[in-house]
Protein backbone atom coordinates (compact mmCIF):
# COMPACT_ATOMS: atom_id res chain seq x y z
CA UNK A 1 0.00 0.00 0.00
CA UNK A 2 2.59 2.81 0.62
CA UNK A 3 4.94 1.27 -2.01
CA UNK A 4 1.97 2.27 -4.30
CA UNK A 5 1.32 5.67 -2.43
CA UNK A 6 5.02 6.75 -3.26
CA UNK A 7 4.43 5.82 -6.98
CA UNK A 8 1.46 8.12 -7.05
CA UNK A 9 3.33 10.40 -5.41
CA UNK A 10 6.02 10.49 -7.80
CA UNK A 11 3.85 9.92 -11.01
CA UNK A 12 2.40 13.43 -9.67
CA UNK A 13 5.14 15.12 -8.83
CA UNK A 14 6.56 14.03 -12.55
CA UNK A 15 3.16 15.46 -14.23
CA UNK A 16 3.54 18.79 -12.68
CA UNK A 17 7.33 18.67 -13.98
CA UNK A 18 5.99 17.80 -17.31
CA UNK A 19 3.33 20.36 -17.01
CA UNK A 20 5.76 22.98 -16.38
CA UNK A 21 7.68 22.03 -19.16
CA UNK A 22 4.83 22.86 -21.43
CA UNK A 23 4.42 26.51 -19.65
CA UNK A 24 7.91 26.97 -20.47
CA UNK A 25 7.70 26.04 -23.87
CA UNK A 26 4.48 28.49 -24.34
CA UNK A 27 6.07 31.33 -22.26
CA UNK A 28 9.17 31.04 -24.58
CA UNK A 29 7.15 30.49 -27.59
CA UNK A 30 4.46 33.45 -26.95
CA UNK A 31 7.36 36.16 -26.40
CA UNK A 32 9.46 34.97 -29.63
CA UNK A 33 5.89 35.59 -31.29
CA UNK A 34 5.09 38.83 -29.85
CA UNK A 35 9.06 40.01 -30.44
CA UNK A 36 9.42 38.49 -34.18
CA UNK A 37 5.65 38.72 -35.31
CA UNK A 38 5.28 35.69 -35.87
CA UNK A 39 1.88 34.52 -36.47
CA UNK A 40 2.28 30.48 -36.79
CA UNK A 41 4.28 30.81 -33.31
CA UNK A 42 1.60 32.62 -31.92
CA UNK A 43 -1.07 30.13 -33.07
CA UNK A 44 0.77 27.08 -31.74
CA UNK A 45 0.46 28.73 -28.48
CA UNK A 46 -3.15 29.35 -28.60
CA UNK A 47 -3.98 25.69 -30.08
CA UNK A 48 -1.38 23.86 -27.72
CA UNK A 49 -2.80 25.85 -24.14
CA UNK A 50 -5.50 23.27 -24.24
CA UNK A 51 -3.33 20.46 -23.49
CA UNK A 52 -2.32 22.20 -20.16
CA UNK A 53 -5.71 22.57 -19.20
CA UNK A 54 -6.21 18.82 -19.79
CA UNK A 55 -3.14 17.64 -17.48
CA UNK A 56 -4.47 20.29 -14.98
CA UNK A 57 -8.43 18.55 -14.59
CA UNK A 58 -6.22 15.17 -14.85
CA UNK A 59 -3.64 15.86 -12.15
CA UNK A 60 -6.33 17.21 -9.83
CA UNK A 61 -8.89 14.24 -10.30
CA UNK A 62 -5.68 12.04 -9.25
CA UNK A 63 -5.52 14.46 -6.05
CA UNK A 64 -8.64 13.82 -4.79
CA UNK A 65 -8.62 9.97 -5.76
CA UNK A 66 -5.48 9.94 -3.84
CA UNK A 67 -7.03 11.66 -0.57
CA UNK A 68 -9.67 9.88 -0.67
CA UNK A 69 -8.07 6.17 -1.07
CA UNK A 70 -4.47 6.45 0.12
CA UNK A 71 -6.15 8.79 3.45
CA UNK A 72 -2.86 10.46 3.50
CA UNK A 73 -1.61 12.61 6.72
CA UNK A 74 1.31 14.93 7.23
CA UNK A 75 3.38 15.56 5.11
CA UNK A 76 2.35 13.35 2.17
CA UNK A 77 -1.41 15.03 2.34
CA UNK A 78 0.64 18.50 2.22
CA UNK A 79 2.61 17.31 -1.12
CA UNK A 80 -1.14 16.16 -2.06
CA UNK A 81 -2.44 19.54 -1.64
CA UNK A 82 0.56 21.71 -2.19
CA UNK A 83 0.13 19.61 -6.03
CA UNK A 84 -3.68 20.92 -6.30
CA UNK A 85 -2.47 23.74 -5.90
CA UNK A 86 0.67 24.31 -7.81
CA UNK A 87 -1.21 22.89 -11.07
CA UNK A 88 -3.68 25.66 -10.52
CA UNK A 89 -0.66 28.17 -10.87
CA UNK A 90 0.55 26.44 -13.81
CA UNK A 91 -3.00 26.58 -15.64
CA UNK A 92 -2.62 30.38 -14.71
CA UNK A 93 0.69 30.81 -16.53
CA UNK A 94 -0.05 28.86 -19.48
CA UNK A 95 -3.23 31.14 -19.76
CA UNK A 96 -1.53 34.33 -19.72
CA UNK A 97 1.41 32.62 -21.94
CA UNK A 98 -1.74 32.39 -24.71
CA UNK A 99 -3.14 35.92 -23.86
CA UNK A 100 0.58 36.89 -24.81
CA UNK A 101 0.38 34.94 -28.04
CA UNK A 102 -3.15 36.58 -28.61
CA UNK A 103 -1.93 39.77 -28.70
CA UNK A 104 0.85 39.23 -31.23
CA UNK A 105 -2.04 37.59 -33.31
CA UNK A 106 -4.24 40.00 -33.68
CA UNK A 107 -1.72 42.49 -34.89
CA UNK A 108 -0.25 40.42 -37.50
CA UNK A 109 1.23 41.43 -39.91
CA UNK A 110 1.95 44.10 -37.98
CA UNK A 111 4.37 43.64 -34.69
CA UNK A 112 2.03 44.58 -31.39
CA UNK A 113 5.13 46.61 -29.84
CA UNK A 114 6.77 49.75 -31.12
CA UNK A 115 10.47 49.23 -31.47
CA UNK A 116 11.57 51.84 -29.12
CA UNK A 117 9.95 49.45 -26.56
CA UNK A 118 11.01 46.09 -27.52
CA UNK A 119 14.19 45.88 -25.89
CA UNK A 120 11.87 46.19 -22.60
CA UNK A 121 9.65 43.17 -23.71
CA UNK A 122 12.65 41.48 -24.32
CA UNK A 123 13.92 41.84 -20.84
CA UNK A 124 10.59 40.64 -19.42
CA UNK A 125 10.06 37.85 -22.10
CA UNK A 126 13.47 36.93 -21.13
CA UNK A 127 13.27 37.23 -16.65
CA UNK A 128 9.57 34.94 -17.63
CA UNK A 129 11.31 32.49 -19.81
CA UNK A 130 14.06 32.10 -16.62
CA UNK A 131 11.06 32.19 -14.04
CA UNK A 132 9.49 29.29 -16.04
CA UNK A 133 12.41 27.19 -16.40
CA UNK A 134 13.34 27.33 -12.58
CA UNK A 135 9.71 26.20 -11.70
CA UNK A 136 10.32 23.16 -14.11
CA UNK A 137 13.64 22.58 -12.37
CA UNK A 138 12.37 23.51 -8.77
CA UNK A 139 9.64 20.47 -9.44
CA UNK A 140 12.04 18.42 -10.55
CA UNK A 141 14.71 18.61 -8.23
CA UNK A 142 13.15 20.07 -5.38
CA UNK A 143 16.18 22.46 -5.10
CA UNK A 144 14.84 25.94 -2.93
CA UNK A 145 18.04 27.56 -3.42
CA UNK A 146 16.40 27.95 -7.15
CA UNK A 147 13.35 29.57 -5.68
CA UNK A 148 15.93 32.72 -4.18
CA UNK A 149 16.69 33.40 -7.98
CA UNK A 150 13.00 32.54 -9.33
CA UNK A 151 12.18 35.74 -6.56
CA UNK A 152 14.76 38.19 -8.25
CA UNK A 153 13.40 37.70 -11.78
CA UNK A 154 9.76 37.89 -10.42
CA UNK A 155 11.54 41.52 -8.72
CA UNK A 156 12.77 42.65 -12.06
CA UNK A 157 9.52 41.50 -13.91
CA UNK A 158 7.93 44.30 -11.24
CA UNK A 159 10.61 46.72 -12.19
CA UNK A 160 9.96 46.58 -15.83
CA UNK A 161 6.50 46.19 -15.34
CA UNK A 162 6.82 49.83 -13.68
CA UNK A 163 8.95 50.76 -16.34
CA UNK A 164 6.59 49.82 -18.81
CA UNK A 165 3.95 52.67 -17.28
CA UNK A 166 6.96 54.98 -17.57
CA UNK A 167 7.48 54.42 -21.05
CA UNK A 168 3.55 55.08 -21.80
CA UNK A 169 2.82 58.13 -19.63
CA UNK A 170 6.00 59.95 -19.13
CA UNK A 171 8.45 59.13 -22.25
CA UNK A 172 8.80 61.15 -25.07
CA UNK A 173 7.67 58.71 -27.25
CA UNK A 174 4.02 58.85 -28.76
CA UNK A 175 2.13 55.91 -29.03
CA UNK A 176 -1.62 55.40 -31.08
CA UNK A 177 -4.09 54.42 -28.13
CA UNK A 178 -3.97 50.29 -29.19
CA UNK A 179 -0.39 50.08 -28.09
CA UNK A 180 -1.04 51.73 -25.19
CA UNK A 181 -3.34 49.32 -24.62
CA UNK A 182 -1.20 46.30 -25.77
CA UNK A 183 1.67 47.80 -23.58
CA UNK A 184 -0.56 47.79 -20.58
CA UNK A 185 -1.79 44.23 -21.01
CA UNK A 186 1.52 43.01 -21.76
CA UNK A 187 2.59 44.41 -19.03
CA UNK A 188 0.52 43.15 -16.86
CA UNK A 189 0.37 39.57 -18.47
CA UNK A 190 4.01 39.14 -17.25
CA UNK A 191 3.85 40.67 -14.43
CA UNK A 192 1.07 37.90 -12.90
CA UNK A 193 3.75 35.38 -14.93
CA UNK A 194 5.91 36.15 -12.21
CA UNK A 195 3.86 36.22 -9.51
CA UNK A 196 2.44 32.80 -10.07
CA UNK A 197 6.06 31.56 -10.40
CA UNK A 198 6.77 32.90 -6.77
CA UNK A 199 3.75 31.56 -5.81
CA UNK A 200 4.70 27.81 -6.58
CA UNK A 201 8.17 28.46 -5.43
CA UNK A 202 7.25 29.22 -2.27
CA UNK A 203 5.06 26.09 -2.29
CA UNK A 204 7.67 24.03 -3.04
CA UNK A 205 9.97 25.37 -0.32
CA UNK A 206 7.59 25.00 2.26
CA UNK A 207 7.06 21.30 1.41
CA UNK A 208 10.99 20.62 1.40
CA UNK A 209 11.30 23.12 4.48
CA UNK A 210 8.03 23.33 6.43
CA UNK A 211 8.60 26.91 6.97
CA UNK A 212 7.02 30.00 5.37
CA UNK A 213 9.96 32.16 3.64
CA UNK A 214 10.85 35.64 4.19
CA UNK A 215 8.65 36.18 1.40
CA UNK A 216 5.82 35.59 3.36
CA UNK A 217 4.68 32.62 1.52
CA UNK A 218 3.27 30.20 0.60
CA UNK B 1 -16.93 12.08 14.73
CA UNK B 2 -19.80 12.14 12.05
CA UNK B 3 -21.54 15.03 14.14
CA UNK B 4 -18.13 17.00 14.38
CA UNK B 5 -17.15 16.60 10.90
CA UNK B 6 -20.71 17.69 10.20
CA UNK B 7 -20.13 20.89 12.25
CA UNK B 8 -16.69 21.49 11.04
CA UNK B 9 -18.42 21.50 7.72
CA UNK B 10 -20.89 23.73 8.36
CA UNK B 11 -18.46 26.07 9.90
CA UNK B 12 -16.12 25.92 6.66
CA UNK B 13 -19.22 26.22 4.26
CA UNK B 14 -20.14 29.71 6.57
CA UNK B 15 -16.29 30.91 6.72
CA UNK B 16 -16.42 31.24 3.09
CA UNK B 17 -19.85 33.07 2.99
CA UNK B 18 -18.55 35.40 5.57
CA UNK B 19 -15.32 35.70 3.28
CA UNK B 20 -17.68 36.48 0.40
CA UNK B 21 -19.66 38.65 2.54
CA UNK B 22 -16.25 40.91 2.66
CA UNK B 23 -15.34 40.48 -0.85
CA UNK B 24 -18.97 42.06 -1.73
CA UNK B 25 -18.31 44.78 0.70
CA UNK B 26 -14.97 45.44 -0.91
CA UNK B 27 -16.07 45.52 -4.54
CA UNK B 28 -19.09 47.67 -4.02
CA UNK B 29 -16.61 50.63 -2.07
CA UNK B 30 -14.31 49.97 -4.52
CA UNK B 31 -16.74 50.77 -7.22
CA UNK B 32 -17.75 54.06 -5.29
CA UNK B 33 -14.23 55.08 -4.71
CA UNK B 34 -13.73 54.80 -8.14
CA UNK B 35 -17.08 56.46 -9.64
CA UNK B 36 -16.97 59.25 -6.85
CA UNK B 37 -13.27 59.64 -6.25
CA UNK B 38 -13.86 59.01 -2.45
CA UNK B 39 -10.18 58.53 -0.81
CA UNK B 40 -11.15 57.50 2.04
CA UNK B 41 -13.26 54.47 0.43
CA UNK B 42 -10.70 53.53 -1.51
CA UNK B 43 -8.23 53.48 0.97
CA UNK B 44 -10.97 51.73 4.06
CA UNK B 45 -10.78 48.88 0.77
CA UNK B 46 -7.26 48.68 0.52
CA UNK B 47 -6.91 48.42 4.36
CA UNK B 48 -9.44 45.56 5.04
CA UNK B 49 -7.95 43.51 1.98
CA UNK B 50 -5.67 41.54 4.58
CA UNK B 51 -8.74 40.76 6.42
CA UNK B 52 -9.73 38.84 3.40
CA UNK B 53 -6.40 37.32 2.81
CA UNK B 54 -6.22 36.16 6.75
CA UNK B 55 -9.38 34.08 6.60
CA UNK B 56 -8.14 32.54 3.63
CA UNK B 57 -5.24 31.52 5.39
CA UNK B 58 -7.14 30.48 8.26
CA UNK B 59 -9.44 28.75 6.35
CA UNK B 60 -7.37 26.42 4.23
CA UNK B 61 -5.53 25.40 7.30
CA UNK B 62 -8.58 23.98 8.66
CA UNK B 63 -9.63 22.57 5.65
CA UNK B 64 -6.28 20.52 5.14
CA UNK B 65 -6.55 19.72 9.43
CA UNK B 66 -9.91 18.34 8.65
CA UNK B 67 -8.56 16.21 5.49
CA UNK B 68 -6.08 14.83 8.02
CA UNK B 69 -8.32 14.39 11.11
CA UNK B 70 -11.25 13.21 9.53
CA UNK B 71 -10.53 11.33 6.60
CA UNK B 72 -13.23 12.15 4.37
CA UNK B 73 -13.96 10.58 1.28
CA UNK B 74 -16.39 10.99 -1.49
CA UNK B 75 -18.30 13.76 -1.11
CA UNK B 76 -17.42 15.04 1.88
CA UNK B 77 -14.12 14.77 0.39
CA UNK B 78 -15.12 16.54 -2.44
CA UNK B 79 -16.58 19.28 0.08
CA UNK B 80 -13.39 20.19 1.26
CA UNK B 81 -11.26 20.56 -1.79
CA UNK B 82 -13.68 22.82 -3.37
CA UNK B 83 -13.78 24.92 -0.17
CA UNK B 84 -10.05 24.91 -0.50
CA UNK B 85 -10.41 25.79 -4.37
CA UNK B 86 -13.43 28.79 -3.51
CA UNK B 87 -11.65 30.47 -0.64
CA UNK B 88 -8.92 30.49 -3.45
CA UNK B 89 -11.17 32.41 -5.79
CA UNK B 90 -12.56 34.73 -3.40
CA UNK B 91 -8.92 35.71 -2.01
CA UNK B 92 -8.02 36.83 -5.15
CA UNK B 93 -11.71 38.91 -6.18
CA UNK B 94 -10.53 40.91 -2.95
CA UNK B 95 -7.34 41.78 -4.72
CA UNK B 96 -8.92 42.17 -7.55
CA UNK B 97 -11.08 44.99 -5.46
CA UNK B 98 -8.17 46.58 -3.67
CA UNK B 99 -6.63 47.17 -7.50
CA UNK B 100 -9.93 48.86 -8.74
CA UNK B 101 -9.32 50.99 -5.02
CA UNK B 102 -5.66 51.69 -5.72
CA UNK B 103 -6.53 53.20 -9.31
CA UNK B 104 -9.01 55.82 -7.06
CA UNK B 105 -6.22 56.21 -4.55
CA UNK B 106 -3.74 57.03 -7.15
CA UNK B 107 -5.75 59.39 -9.47
CA UNK B 108 -7.47 61.57 -6.31
CA UNK B 109 -8.66 64.41 -6.05
CA UNK B 110 -8.92 63.82 -9.77
CA UNK B 111 -11.76 60.66 -10.24
CA UNK B 112 -9.54 58.21 -12.45
CA UNK B 113 -12.59 57.82 -15.06
CA UNK B 114 -13.14 60.64 -17.84
CA UNK B 115 -17.12 61.66 -18.09
CA UNK B 116 -17.91 59.83 -20.61
CA UNK B 117 -16.91 56.40 -19.80
CA UNK B 118 -18.35 56.92 -16.37
CA UNK B 119 -21.60 55.00 -17.41
CA UNK B 120 -19.83 51.92 -19.00
CA UNK B 121 -17.58 51.22 -15.78
CA UNK B 122 -20.61 52.11 -13.94
CA UNK B 123 -22.45 49.04 -15.24
CA UNK B 124 -19.45 47.29 -14.97
CA UNK B 125 -19.88 47.97 -10.93
CA UNK B 126 -23.21 47.02 -10.91
CA UNK B 127 -22.69 43.90 -12.58
CA UNK B 128 -19.36 43.08 -10.51
CA UNK B 129 -21.16 43.87 -7.33
CA UNK B 130 -24.64 41.55 -8.24
CA UNK B 131 -21.96 38.55 -9.18
CA UNK B 132 -20.65 39.21 -5.82
CA UNK B 133 -23.81 39.31 -3.85
CA UNK B 134 -24.87 36.27 -5.66
CA UNK B 135 -21.76 34.53 -4.68
CA UNK B 136 -22.74 34.93 -0.94
CA UNK B 137 -26.10 33.83 -1.78
CA UNK B 138 -24.81 30.52 -3.77
CA UNK B 139 -22.80 29.69 -0.71
CA UNK B 140 -25.58 30.41 2.05
CA UNK B 141 -28.33 28.64 0.27
CA UNK B 142 -26.55 26.05 -2.59
CA UNK B 143 -29.33 28.13 -4.34
CA UNK B 144 -28.02 26.39 -8.30
CA UNK B 145 -30.27 28.89 -9.86
CA UNK B 146 -28.94 31.56 -8.94
CA UNK B 147 -25.39 30.19 -11.02
CA UNK B 148 -27.29 31.01 -14.36
CA UNK B 149 -27.71 34.85 -13.39
CA UNK B 150 -23.96 35.01 -12.07
CA UNK B 151 -23.06 33.37 -15.81
CA UNK B 152 -25.30 35.99 -16.84
CA UNK B 153 -23.34 39.02 -15.64
CA UNK B 154 -20.18 37.39 -16.61
CA UNK B 155 -21.17 37.87 -19.87
CA UNK B 156 -22.17 41.04 -19.32
CA UNK B 157 -19.01 42.02 -17.98
CA UNK B 158 -16.94 40.92 -20.98
CA UNK B 159 -19.61 42.73 -23.31
CA UNK B 160 -18.73 46.06 -20.96
CA UNK B 161 -14.87 44.72 -21.22
CA UNK B 162 -14.98 44.73 -25.11
CA UNK B 163 -16.78 48.30 -25.32
CA UNK B 164 -14.17 49.69 -23.18
CA UNK B 165 -12.00 48.84 -26.08
CA UNK B 166 -14.47 50.06 -28.64
CA UNK B 167 -13.83 53.59 -26.39
CA UNK B 168 -9.90 54.05 -25.94
CA UNK B 169 -9.37 53.02 -29.44
CA UNK B 170 -12.54 53.65 -31.75
CA UNK B 171 -14.16 56.18 -30.06
CA UNK B 172 -14.15 60.10 -30.84
CA UNK B 173 -12.92 61.23 -27.24
CA UNK B 174 -9.16 61.19 -27.13
CA UNK B 175 -7.87 60.25 -23.81
CA UNK B 176 -4.68 60.40 -22.31
CA UNK B 177 -1.91 57.46 -22.06
CA UNK B 178 -2.72 57.49 -18.02
CA UNK B 179 -6.51 57.68 -19.13
CA UNK B 180 -5.87 54.97 -21.58
CA UNK B 181 -4.29 52.74 -18.99
CA UNK B 182 -6.27 53.17 -16.23
CA UNK B 183 -9.54 52.49 -18.40
CA UNK B 184 -7.26 49.20 -19.80
CA UNK B 185 -6.92 48.12 -15.99
CA UNK B 186 -9.87 48.46 -14.94
CA UNK B 187 -11.31 47.08 -17.66
CA UNK B 188 -9.32 43.61 -16.85
CA UNK B 189 -9.67 43.50 -12.90
CA UNK B 190 -13.78 43.83 -13.62
CA UNK B 191 -13.37 41.64 -16.21
CA UNK B 192 -11.36 38.74 -14.16
CA UNK B 193 -13.50 39.63 -11.40
CA UNK B 194 -16.70 38.24 -13.10
CA UNK B 195 -14.51 34.71 -14.39
CA UNK B 196 -13.66 33.83 -10.03
CA UNK B 197 -17.45 34.19 -9.62
CA UNK B 198 -18.54 32.10 -12.62
CA UNK B 199 -15.47 29.71 -11.49
CA UNK B 200 -17.11 29.29 -8.03
CA UNK B 201 -20.41 29.13 -9.21
CA UNK B 202 -19.54 25.96 -10.77
CA UNK B 203 -17.91 24.66 -7.89
CA UNK B 204 -21.12 25.20 -6.06
CA UNK B 205 -22.96 23.77 -9.00
CA UNK B 206 -20.32 20.81 -9.51
CA UNK B 207 -21.08 19.76 -5.61
CA UNK B 208 -24.47 20.23 -5.58
CA UNK B 209 -25.73 18.23 -8.92
CA UNK B 210 -22.26 16.17 -9.64
CA UNK B 211 -22.65 17.31 -13.46
CA UNK B 212 -20.44 19.94 -15.14
CA UNK B 213 -23.43 22.21 -16.53
CA UNK B 214 -23.47 23.96 -19.51
CA UNK B 215 -20.17 26.44 -19.41
CA UNK B 216 -18.09 23.38 -18.98
CA UNK B 217 -16.98 24.31 -15.70
CA UNK B 218 -15.78 23.64 -12.87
Amino acid sequence: MRDIFTAELTALGEDLAAMSRLVESAISSAGRALLEGDLALAENVIADDHTIDAIERELDERCVALLAQQQPVARDLRIVVTALRISASLERMGDLARHVAAVARLRYPEKALPSDVEPLFRQMHESAARVAERVTTVLETRDVHLAEEIYRDDDLLDQLHAATFQTTLGGEAVYTPQQVVDITLLGRYYERFGDHGVSIAHRVVYLVTGDLDEHGGP
